[in-house]
């Protein structure tokens, strides 16, 4: 048998020392592969949701969605330039939660940092369910098993991060640059045939549930908008850049706008010329793809591809939510217990917590994107807005050079995320984004209650230095000793190495015995003299066959006899070979322990003897 | 809030005293009500389930039913006239357990006694399964929803059983006459109708999937053996009865076997008669009721009848599973908290443990009655068997006046039962008797394990008293003082109180502190000196970051210093008023206890701080 430990050992290497922590830098090529994957995985899934909304209406509406997203490329645009605005501002790395702490307050971090926290998870949930369907649209075999795929998924990347995977980062780059490759084979193959006229495809016509309506317009641009959730991972992640960093990530930051700008509007548009229309069980792309590369070689490629980059987009999740989960719980808004550094150097508890959480709305959404959509994308606009408008604040207070302009452009890019995050909302509430809405309060309340528990502790241990004991020692001349009372059964060993123990901590000792009424109560006093134990036995009965009600009335009346100090309860207890003896035996000494528990003053011990 | 024991209160009533348990008694007619209700209610599906195997051959051998019916009335004659020899021998109830043991020794009771409990949980499951088919077949909207209905239906009984239902004896008499009253009705209507020729039903022709052969006819007949599960239950429960009780209990008997044959074979003739053909959704009994009775009261009050017996069935194995559990808890066979008499003075683990089991087994098999009966029986049809060969054994032994006579009907009866088991295993072997197949033995090895545990046990502390003693204490006389280490984080107000702990009962005292790198030593090493501990404080660098290894590591250095008698560890610890606070706190003291507690000579004590 392995033990839990071993296990982790072998899944999770050695423990690394604190002192092998370091920052590693990385180039603009490969950084850009890193931070944008999660941006520009979007591609995969992005027209798909604009033509699921806009096929409601027929066949015809389905040509809307070219100007859908000719929007949301304007509105990339806008957020792009917004945020390099943050990036001169935050060379340090600019997260939602530090600009919008820093400059709208405290309450306003908390709103970002709980957008954020529920995007990550989301990120995780929605790029591995798109991956799995990237897999299961090439191979229709594994379609029943979406569910089981992506959580292999999940506990695949939770492993990984618990290892700690920083070493391979140029690894990394494989998947996103081909990924961006194979697309823009795909564009250039595709309008090659297209404009040589060999695209044979009719328009399909499609039966009209719905008239098409502003709002339907609306709900297609708000779902094409999960386009752009990763794109403020650069401006985070300022410092894995070589210096001069800020410049860098600028420069990183526009490429990675103008590659997905391309290939959002190439594959929208061709999606359109090739008269490709949602179908069960096939993503829009691999449908595409199929059209123009045939079932050959590009085709596998390209949808493998995607499966691995939008495995790297969750991944960055789980740099960037245990990242900002250590962040706010060292500000005391989240347990402690997720600022530790674990074995590997990684936040352990918060690459575990993120798995949970996104294995959890995996089950729930049975792994389907487009059920998770309408969840997207909220938390991603609100932090958006909240750190615009943070760097509009910065920007009044700092008035470095050339600030009015910054200032005017993280003001338009305020002003837009902010007009979109209500049309998010408004198209897509009664979808599932007011899921979203109800969880970002809840979670504030949430930080803030465990804020205020920190706090009173630490406040209580301050004003506790100056009140009196508790439990009052006995001045050191007295003579008043400290007692110990030790519950026996039937005495074997385990009763005699416990009175010993009594023997070494206590002066004066009684051992209490419950009679349930199967008690041969002459034999048990018998056999307590032939063992010469010399400590006064007290028989308690028990009408009604509680152990622990006796016990409690007994010590509390022995305890009110004696009200100095401490007062120690012994429980011997028989610690089995195998945990599944102990199912064997009595758990009743638990149940007394908790019953003891209630007395500051007394300290319950249990003396273990080990067959 | 309530507390998980004013629930447990407000459900299960007070506690009552040891005194209070009696024996109440009952008159014959109150009897057949209770004990007879398992074997009664198996009329509900047992024409169904035979119905169902000959389906498969098309509707020309549903005719083959009767004739399998009136085959095992003869087996329940044979039956009946074999367990009356056992209530004479065994006046006190005979158990097929006890009987087993008695005569054919300690493993064939031990085979019985996990038949018997296998059997028990099986009754539960299918009398409760069956119970709700016959409240979903009269109210269809609820047809959707079976598993809850059933699950409801063991917590109910669970309940029950917990308060102790043995005041409402006379209750349980109402649904069993009512019962057997509209079944009677039920045929005499049925017969009337048909010999005036009333009936206008004609026989549907039905697909023949399988040709009639005598494999299919025997795996009808096994599973029409299921009328039999529950005739034994008197024969067990003799003493209910009112003196001479053996006399009353065979009159008993004797009844019961005549209505249980008479309604089983009236149904399954107007079964035919009436050409009713299985349908999903709906029981045969409840198709030949509508047939009958129309959808008026009677039908209505038929279906309710059959749920309350069934339920009332069900409950019998609330009576008889704890009862045998005890008896081989008792012999050391089964953990001993099965033995343990509970506060409303029933076996309360016994209880749990069955709901636990019919509520797994009804969740598994979907509370579908037809995918549990191939489990059904085996259980029944060992324990017959062992039972009766148990008695031909004593008859050979106590060679009592008319032994011979008895000897033989129970010979005939092992017999009987015995090619019976062979037949109800190999015709549904594959259908899910393979699972009681298995778990028999298994159940058995588990037994022997469990005794071998206890054995060990008691053994061991036989041989222990003679053997030196493991933590030796020093002589009085000597110099040698008692070790308290303390683990200690920052001081606060819990560490000086768990100093003051360390002070009375140890003499020498050291207080240590795991530095993971976030601790400034300098300023801990004041404060120490700020507060006048007065103990040495040893702070140990683990650049690892684990706590436990440098505490463990400490620990046992300072042991191997200090051979003779016990040391104390004292961790102390924070209490928080609510429990999820204590999610906000670091749960290294957890492992650290864990890892501490591999010494027995080791003491491990937590020092609590209440907030």
């Amino acid at each position: 048998m392995f033990t839990l430990s071993q296990i982790n050992r072998f899944l999770l290497g050695k423990p690394l020392p604190t002192s092998a922590y370091s920052h590693e830098r990385l180039t603009n090529f490969a950084a850009l592969a890193i931070l944008a994957s999660d941006a520009l995985s979007s591609v995969a899934y992005a027209t798909e949701e604009i033509l699921l909304v806009l096929v409601a209406a027929g066949s015809r509406s389905l040509g809307l969605s070219l100007p859908i997203a000719g929007g949301i490329i304007l509105l990339l645009f806008v957020i792009t330039l917004s945020y390099r605005q943050t990036i001169r501002a935050y060379p340090q790395g600019g997260s939602a939660y530090l600009v919008a702490k820093e400059n709208l307050g405290l309450h306003a971090g908390l709103v970002a940092a709980a957008s954020l926290l529920i995007d990550y998870i989301l990120t995780v949930t929605v790029s591995i369910s798109a991956g799995i369907a990237a897999l299961t649209s090439a191979i229709p075999a594994l379609d029943g098993y979406t569910i089981e795929l992506c959580l292999i998924a999940v506990v695949l990347l939770m492993v990984a991060n618990l290892r700690g995977v920083k070493e391979a980062g140029r690894i990394f780059m494989i998947p996103t640059y081909s990924f961006i490759i194979s697309v823009f084979v795909l564009m250039g193959l595709g309008f090659y045939k297209y404009s040589t006229g060999q695209v044979i495809a009719t328009v399909p016509l499609l039966p009209v549930s719905q008239p098409l309506s502003l709002f339907l317009i609306l709900r297609a641009f708000a779902a094409g908008c999960t386009a752009l959730t990763g794109v403020e991972a650069i401006s985070d992640g300022v410092l894995v850049f070589k210096p001069p960093e800020w410049k860098n990530a600028r420069t990183t930051l526009l490429w990675m706008g103008g590659i997905l700008g391309l290939m959002f509007i190439g594959i929208t548009y061709l999606t359109q010329a090739y008269h490709i229309i949602p179908e069960e069980g096939q993503t829009t792309v691999s449908l595409l793809a199929r059209e123009i590369f045939g079932n050959g070689f590009f085709y596998y490629f390209l949808q493998l591809a995607t499966l691995f980059i939008l495995l790297l987009a969750a991944n960055t999740s789980y740099a960037d939510f245990p990242r900002l989960s250590y962040l706010v719980s060292r500000d005391g808004f989240l347990p402690r217990q997720l600022s530790l550094l674990g074995d590997r150097l990684v936040y352990a508890n918060g690459i575990r917590l993120l798995s949970l959480c996104a294995a959890v709305l995996i089950i729930i959404f049975k792994g389907q994107v487009n059920a998770l959509i309408p969840l997207y994308a909220v938390g991603v606009f609100t932090s958006f807005t909240l750190s615009q408008l943070g760097m509009v604040i910065h920007w009044f207070k700092s008035k470095s050079s050339g600030w009015q302009q910054s200032a005017v452009m993280n003001g338009v890019g305020a002003l837009t995320t902010a007009i979109v995050l209500g049309v998010i909302i408004a198209t897509k509430f009664l979808l599932g984004a007011w899921l979203v809405v109800l969880a970002i309060p809840l979670l504030v309340i949430l930080f803030l209650k465990i804020h205020s528990h920190y706090e009173n502790l630490a406040k209580h241990f301050r004003d506790e230095e100056l009140s009196p004991y508790r439990c009052p020692l006995p001045a050191p001349d007295t003579t008043i000793k400290h007692s110990a009372i030790v519950l026996v059964g039937y005495p074997n060993r385990g009763t005699l190495e416990a009175l010993d123990y009594a023997r070494l901590v206590a002066q004066e000792i009684v051992a209490i015995h419950v009679d349930i009424g199967t008690t041969n109560q002459a034999a048990l006093r018998r056999r307590w003299e032939e063992l010469e134990i010399h400590v006064p036995l007290v028989i308690l009965d028990s009408p009604y066959r509680s152990v622990v009600q006796p016990i409690l009335k007994f010590v509390s009346e022995f305890e009110a006899e004696r009200p100095h100090g401490f007062s120690t309860v012994i429980i011997p207890s028989i610690v089995t070979r195998y945990w599944w003896e102990e199912l064997l035996h009595n758990q009743t000494a638990l149940f007394i322990r908790q019953a003891l528990r209630s007395n500051q003053c007394r300290i319950v011990t249990t003396v273990r003897y080990y067959v």
